[in-house]
């Protein structure tokens, strides 16, 4: 592992002080514009004004107010960690303000700050749901509580406003630090040795402890990580695997038991690793990771594949239509890649960040912002019903997005990834800029010996496989511009430096890796890299019963689905979807604007037909349907 | 339709007054050996006692003595339906002791009847979780608070009281009329408008209507079947098809929902349609019976796709690996197709009810009858953990038979059906009796006209096809034996009739469906039935996504699976189970006492090998292992 240490603070999600990478934060990667550009738009300017209506709306701000004023239990609305929505709100709000300056937006963030502060107890407690009078004790409940997993988020939230408006007098990160020296002294060595039944406060307490330079929080991430799997939660139903108390972190073959957890907690297993320089928990977590990826993960990056309890099944037990996939395992699988990339550089794990970007987290919000999946199902048998934006939904499963659930979690989730997405693209190491993901943006670096460079990104992709990177500003000694061939490129990337100065241009061809040119880059030099975007089809490995027969289409690194409403006024419009087969001797073909067609065939009826697919992350924005992104061959 | 009418009070566990076939009772049919008559006796030596002790030990017999005793709800235990448990075990009591005399038997009876008629209130109230002073109100939680379920039940038991000891004077029936009386008075006309979440009110009530000719009972029945639809329960996470309160239910397609509450309201409304002549809700039952069969039933029979709310799926949607296929829910489809086959007569009821009975009923009970399974996986990809005989399972999915769960009501379901399993072989009609499952038995039956009949049947079913009827008693007209040729059957069953006279002996060939013979039968004469038990392979149908290119073994009516530990000793033991194929150019073939197997191949290690199939209901019985039904064929 080629590491380096660093302790720079910078607007960046994750920190640590050792690895391979170095992230570049919110404040050195805009992006200009895209796919994730327009999502930053859309997030910044309707999302956090949505999340915000529906806090107040459902009570959940209020909860803190009624805390403030003593008065609760009576009137508390929402479930028992609703406070934690509040909390992943404003870490939304830090990382949009660290983009962008917005007075307006500033002032919201600091009134419901002023909410949070006045609900906090003198010993540094804080959470609307226990510890009063008519309610449960403190602590009494860590199974389900999810009090320590909504102090994780409060720590988060800090984090992002630490690091983004460091010395801001907001009093946010003064908050997360009294909680979190109450977490210490509760939970600490000699204290209560149990932990929470969902993982958060793990990669809360790390990341806070490296941006306020307490090795304290860092050290009590440590013990909740290894505490993991003594089994000091009870027992039920769904077993101890759940919450990844049925076995040490460093002994599992894979992850396990509820998505969500088990990436929160590989997440900040990976943190402590990394600070403690324990390199073979770290070994343990790449391992997981590997097999997860080959034996539990969807071909659209998602992760989970039980509804009952959100959890992993076993290995190659991925169905299709009951794939529950939930948006915030999408979010938190690329927190745990991102932390795996940044401590050891390798380029699968930005592989498989771009694919749950474009396929799950993608897929969540509506073209509006204002309405969520919860559930990412790849199979979708019955129309289902159209989602009232007024009402809250208790379908987690529901087949439309909704505007807001009862557990609520996903759609600040995604606020908070859209808002700091910047921060995701690039990263430097002591040879360089490395470039992971592909969108339009402007880039700016300071290299380990503190040299600046900066870089423009232009490109359309994924619509378009060229991405053109064009140097403002460099020093006169080389270094070296590496830039991501996807896993999915299927022949050869191409990679064309043409030097502003009228040298002679470069060419090279590319396999799936890091590509990498070194030089002593002037401004106005350009390194084009283009990819191939044709359609493909992509068959399951043997073992996914599932989806045995069938083939799914990709082109770059978004999948496709064929939807009910693409067959209106084809021969196959009176079809019965399931009857739908793919003539795999026909196509892909590319059609239109950056469009895909196959050739369906209803072997039933005897007709067949040239019909479009959707891109997987836009399906049922055209209204109820029926989709399937694994779609059977003729014959199977 | 065919129809008579009957008043004749039989032990039976259905009595429609009017129909095409007309049941006998299990003091007419006597199971004599075979599966089911060790499985009865199984039951009667050991699940019984099982159940009470049980029971016993987790205090929900106590709650009854502590309701009598005005100290609830201090230490109430069980979930909120636990006093099910015991009016199941009541019932299953009755239908042995109905069976079989045993004095012990029946003063245990006595002594549970005591403890319950203690616990009864004044007014016909019957409940140990509602209506005390610390308890939530009576009729406060229908959705989820099983009240009018537990009364249905109670019914049920009360009927087979009255049907197998009439004039007992235990105090059952008493018990069951005065809470009957009290939903009456609560839910009749101009009262509560509502239904219970849990469906079985209903065919407690029209049955116990019935068994005491009390119409008031089977017109409360028919409100409550009429009700359902109206959405007067609360929506939630998964829907009022949940509880079947989304749709009128003569306007539903197929079964929905909770597979276990759909498959007991469609019981009840088809003795409710009998009685009123509703002919229009009959034909909706029978239409949802089929498409559910067609779509929405495993090759085992097993109903239950979702493990989350116990539910049917779409259409189609029917996971291996994640069937739920629920022991009650298999036990209650019996219950439905029982009522149509008595109904309408057709032959394609009892098929599935010999299906599910050899593939649901059975797979639950471990060999000792003391460990259960609640669901009946398809496909088991990890070996489970060994249950623990002395520790309840807090896991309906336990991938080993469990003594006892949280939830337990599948071992008082299954010891119910098998002690009244006698009455589920043969009926009369106006022309004779028909026989539809087959089982060394002796049989004796009253003709419409009067005239008694009788005979003995001797098999070695399902091992050996070979079914011999020997008529040991009959008058001197003719009458018409009939007996089912089963749907599975693949070429010809052939028939003989050896009269006992020395007549030439005559031979007809037989397709699936009835087979019949009329004749003046005189004692000695014998028929028999040849039905071909070669093994087979079965395929699924292309719109079942779970299983495209695989192939099911099937001999008789039994299911077999691929059971990892029949690799043992032949080159795919060290095969992964996940890389097992099936080669459908060999076999199956057919080996030892009625065995199977199959050449199973591992195309990754480039091995094969004749591997024996263990039949499904006996799966799991030597120790944890994997296993799947459904095997892939060799390049799919």
């Amino acid at each position: 592992m080629n590491t380096s240490t660093s302790t720079i603070t910078r607007a960046v999600p994750v920190a640590p002080s050792t690895g391979a990478l170095r992230p570049l934060g919110v404040d050195q990667v805009a992006i200009t514009g895209g796919v994730w550009g327009r999502r930053q738009e859309v997030n910044g300017t309707a999302t956090l004004a949505h999340i915000e209506h529906w806090l107040e709306r459902e009570g959940w701000l209020a909860n803190f107010d009624r805390a403030a004023a003593g008065t609760l239990p009576e009137g508390r609305r929402g479930r028992e960690f609703s406070d934690s929505e509040v909390y992943k709100y404003l870490e939304a709000v830090a990382w949009e303000l660290g983009r962008r300056s917005d007075a307006a937006l500033e002032a919201r963030f600091r009134a419901v700050v002023a909410r949070v502060a006045a609900a906090q107890e003198p010993d540094g407690y804080v959470n609307t749901r226990f510890g009063r009078g008519g309610q449960e004790p403190r602590w009494s409940n860590l199974e389900w509580g999810h009090e320590l997993y909504c102090i994780g988020h409060l720590c988060q939230a800090a984090v992002a406003r630490a690091r983004t408006a460091p010395g801001a007098d907001d009093g946010l990160v003064e908050i997360a630090r009294h909680a979190a020296d109450l977490v210490c002294e509760v939970f600490g060595p000699g204290g209560d040795e149990r932990i929470c039944g969902h993982a958060e406060i793990e990669v809360g307490l790390a990341e806070l402890g490296r941006a306020l330079g307490e090795p304290r929080y860092v050290e009590q991430a440590r013990l909740f990580v290894d505490r993991h799997g003594a089994g000091t939660l009870a027992d039920h139903e769904w077993g101890r695997s759940y919450y990844q108390d049925d076995e040490p972190l460093r002994e599992a073959a894979a992850l396990r038991g509820h998505a969500v957890r088990a990436n929160y907690l590989a997440s900040g297993a990976a943190d402590v690793a990394v600070e403690s320089g324990d390199s073979g928990l770290l070994a343990a977590l790449d391992g997981q990771w590997s097999r997860t990826l080959e034996r539990r993960t969807y071909v659209t990056g998602g992760q989970g594949s039980h509804h009952q309890d959100e959890a992993f099944g076993d290995d190659w037990e991925l169905p299709a239509d009951r794939a529950y996939s939930e948006t915030c395992a999408g979010i938190a699988s690329i927190m745990f890649s991102w932390r795996l990339l940044l401590a050891e550089g390798d380029v699968r794990y930005a592989d498989l960040i771009e694919r749950t970007l474009f396929n799950v987290v993608e897929t969540s919000p509506s073209a509006e912002g204002t309405a969520f999946y919860y559930a990412n199902t790849l199979h979708q048998r019955v129309p289902g019903e159209a989602a009232d934006p007024d009402v809250v939904s208790p379908r987690a499963h529901s087949s439309l997005r909704a505007p807001w659930f009862d557990v609520s979690c996903c759609p600040p989730n995604t606020a908070r990834t859209f808002a700091s997405l910047g921060a995701y693209l690039a990263t430097t190491d002591a040879s360089g800029v490395q470039l992971h993901q592909y969108a339009p943006a402007i880039v700016r670096a300071a290299l380990d010996d503190g040299r600046e460079v900066a870089f423009d990104v232009a490109t359309e992709y994924p619509r378009d496989g060229l991405v053109r990177v064009t140097v403002t500003e460099a020093s006169d000694s080389p270094w070296r511009l590496s830039l991501r061939v996807p896993a999915w490129v299927d022949g050869a990337a191409r990679l064309v430096v043409r030097p502003a100065g009228g040298e002679l241009e470069q060419v090279m061809e590319a396999a799936p890796g890091m590509v990498s040119i070194e030089r002593a880059f002037a401004p106005g030099d350009v390194v084009e890299l283009a990819l191939p975007v044709t359609p493909r089809f992509v068959r399951p490995d043997p073992r996914v019963d599932a989806v045995r027969g069938c083939v799914v289409v990709e082109r770059g690194p978004e999948v496709f689905a064929l939807e009910s409403v693409d067959l209106a006024g084809t021969p196959l419009e009176a079809s019965d979807f399931a009857d739908l087969r793919v003539d795999p001797s026909v196509g892909p073909r590319a059609v239109g604007d950056a469009g895909v067609e196959v050739e369906a065939v209803d072997e039933r009826r005897g007709e067949r037909a040239a019909v479009p697919l959707v891109r997987y992350h836009e399906w049922a924005e055209r209204g109820p349907s029926t989709m399937r992104v694994w779609v059977p061959v003729v014959g199977a």
